[in-house]
């Protein structure tokens, strides 16, 4: 079976399209057209893989069927979203979730039924085709929306436009991220390790402190759970020039969640892990541990754990990933114990430039605070 | 009185606080100190300026006084934020107002109680200072969160950091607008007009059709209703550069106001429309007029009006300044009548490029399509 791989070529995308057509072709004549694609992960068929510590899918295959009456809506719109994906990546353009949504929706004449009806019917099409032929969506030029930003001294190219620009020379804007980074080439870095950061805020806060001139940083923001063009790049940084990527995101469930999500991937894109995941990021805060350290109890810089919250907590402490790990059952318990939570933005309790001058060097210099 | 300016030196900044200082100093020896300010915007207290076309706040003065117990509290409050304020104009640093809101917070000794609950406080109490001493808390370098982006042949300079780049070289992604842009430099444009659009995809879709190079365009992305960094950098572009600015979003009334914030600002803003608002920005589209002339009706390229959207319409159909003018109401007539709204994103029902080669340009020579 076709693999997932990192860098798909324009006739790689095509072939694995055009094998799909192929085999729904001659299905036909055995009389049951079927297009094969692994089951859509949610915590009962995800596998924790423990080694490569990533999410991944497990290896159970699924099929549509042309003649199921419960499957043949799904099946024609799969070849649609698969003609519309060849002619994308033919003519080198790329839609978005909404358009493709647009461009696919139609009446079919005679039946008066619509191709599709919600977008959430194209998107779920979409995740199928990735499945079905192994490649990401980025791969065959479909794209969600969602920005981050970078900053720092790192040259990226624009394979398509030639542009190259540095990072660092942006103001304190940075450069946007698009959703899509597939022509983007990551070219020189001058920097010691990458900083994911959950808030735009704190971006803001440290490229303002200098943190990445002083550190020798590159910093990204995520803005909450990253957008996949954020994840890709991560993902991309680490394997393609090697540098540690730390994160940096608030201490409660949401903030451990975004974190493991960089790390190991999410459960419903488990398939993709491989290209989206980074495994080895570390935690560099906040924890709860942070909230004792800094006396931020005290400050009245914490906030009271909600119901959700804490629900929020016994969920993903159950996950087999932060199961295993005494340091992060640890600190989910201490969150439990105190009953409090605590933000990135507490810091500032302390004073503007204390994430940048005290905080973050601490922990950089005591890698035993740093979780992973 | 002291009036809303286009540049405030740092000296001015810092006079304005310590004058409101004074003032409330020299208060005391009266026997009743109070923080005058202008009260805050809602429909019953602004004015729509029909010359000027923007929206401004009635010149009605309320004030906060140290010896009414309902009042002490935001006063006391008041004097916290200006005594941030300043020290952050000082050390030329900017704080978001999340860091202001933790920054701030503590606990007053003997009386146990904390000067600020919760961020709501802090906010509101930083859109009284503006009040208070006339300048946009952007002035006194305090930002929101929220970034958009902008894309096309124009220099931008960060005057502190001194970089200088061209934001139709940074590849597609563009430059991420931050959440304040007072620091930036205005510098040499090569277009003919600002297009702000209202959806990322739509952005993105445009430079990949090279629209900024074919048509002469700076693209800026709302991402919906405009952060405030966007919308000054609107102004400007409009102010410095003399630009034409069209505005597109989709074809409902969220869309329309949007359009309308850029235009005349927003009601609870109103104080500041002189600096934020954009008075002859035009509207491209989407119109209901458009489902007609491109036949998206047929296509299934509309969406059913909801309770919601129809509530919405006849409110903002009653804003004065939508009111007096024939053609917006027959916009909000038509969509009542069809009972149908339409996205921007709806073109693609067409074709990926039919926004980019046939929809904006057949606007751009038809200005009697486009409103005002």
């Amino acid at each position: 079976m076709v693999q997932y791989i990192e860098k798909l070529s324009k006739e790689e995308v095509l072939n694995r399209i055009k094998k799909l057509a192929d085999e729904i072709y001659n299905d036909f004549s055995s009389g049951n057209p079927s297009i094969k694609l692994a089951v859509r992960g949610n915590i009962k068929n995800i596998e924790y893989d423990e080694k490569r510590d990533i999410i991944t899918l497990k290896e159970k295959i699924g099929s549509r069927e042309f003649f199921n009456l419960g499957h043949v809506r799904r099946f024609m719109q799969t070849l649609l979203v698969a003609s519309l994906a060849k002619k994308l990546v033919e003519k080198d353009k790329t839609a978005s979730l909404r358009e493709v949504y647009y461009q696919l929706k139609h009446t079919i004449p005679i039946l008066n039924v619509n191709t599709i009806e919600e977008q959430e019917e194209s998107d779920a099409v979409i995740e199928d085709l990735e499945r079905a032929i192994k490649a990401i969506r980025e791969q065959f030029h479909i794209k969600a929306e969602g920005r981050g930003a970078i900053y720092g001294d790192i040259y990226l190219r624009d394979k398509k436009r030639g542009d190259e620009w540095n990072c660092s020379k942006l103001g304190r804007g940075g450069w946007s991220i698009p959703s899509t980074i597939e022509d983007i080439e990551i070219g020189d870095v001058n920097a010691d390790f990458v900083l994911v950061v959950e808030k735009e805020a704190m971006f803001d806060r440290l490229i303002e402190e200098r943190f990445p001139e002083k550190q020798g940083a590159i910093l990204i923001t995520s803005k909450g759970q990253p957008p996949r063009g954020v994840r890709r790049l991560i993902h991309r940084l680490r394997k393609e020039k090697n540098l540690p990527v730390y994160v940096f995101t608030d201490g409660d469930p949401w903030g451990f969640y975004i974190y493991s999500v960089i790390k190991r991937g999410s459960m419903n894109l488990s398939q993709f892990s491989e290209l989206l995941a980074t495994p080895d990021v570390k935690f560099i805060g906040m924890t709860i541990d942070d909230i004792d350290e800094y006396d931020l109890r005290k400050k009245g810089a914490v906030i009271k754990l909600n119901q959700r919250d804490i629900k929020r907590i016994n969920e993903i402490a159950n996950y087999p990933w932060f199961k295993k790990s005494k340091d992060w059952q640890r600190q989910f318990r201490k969150m439990l114990d105190y009953g409090i939570k605590v933000e990135q933005d507490a810091l500032a309790a302390n004073s503007l430039e204390f994430v940048a001058d005290t905080y973050l060097p601490d922990k950089l210099e005591h890698p035993e605070k740093i979780l992973s």
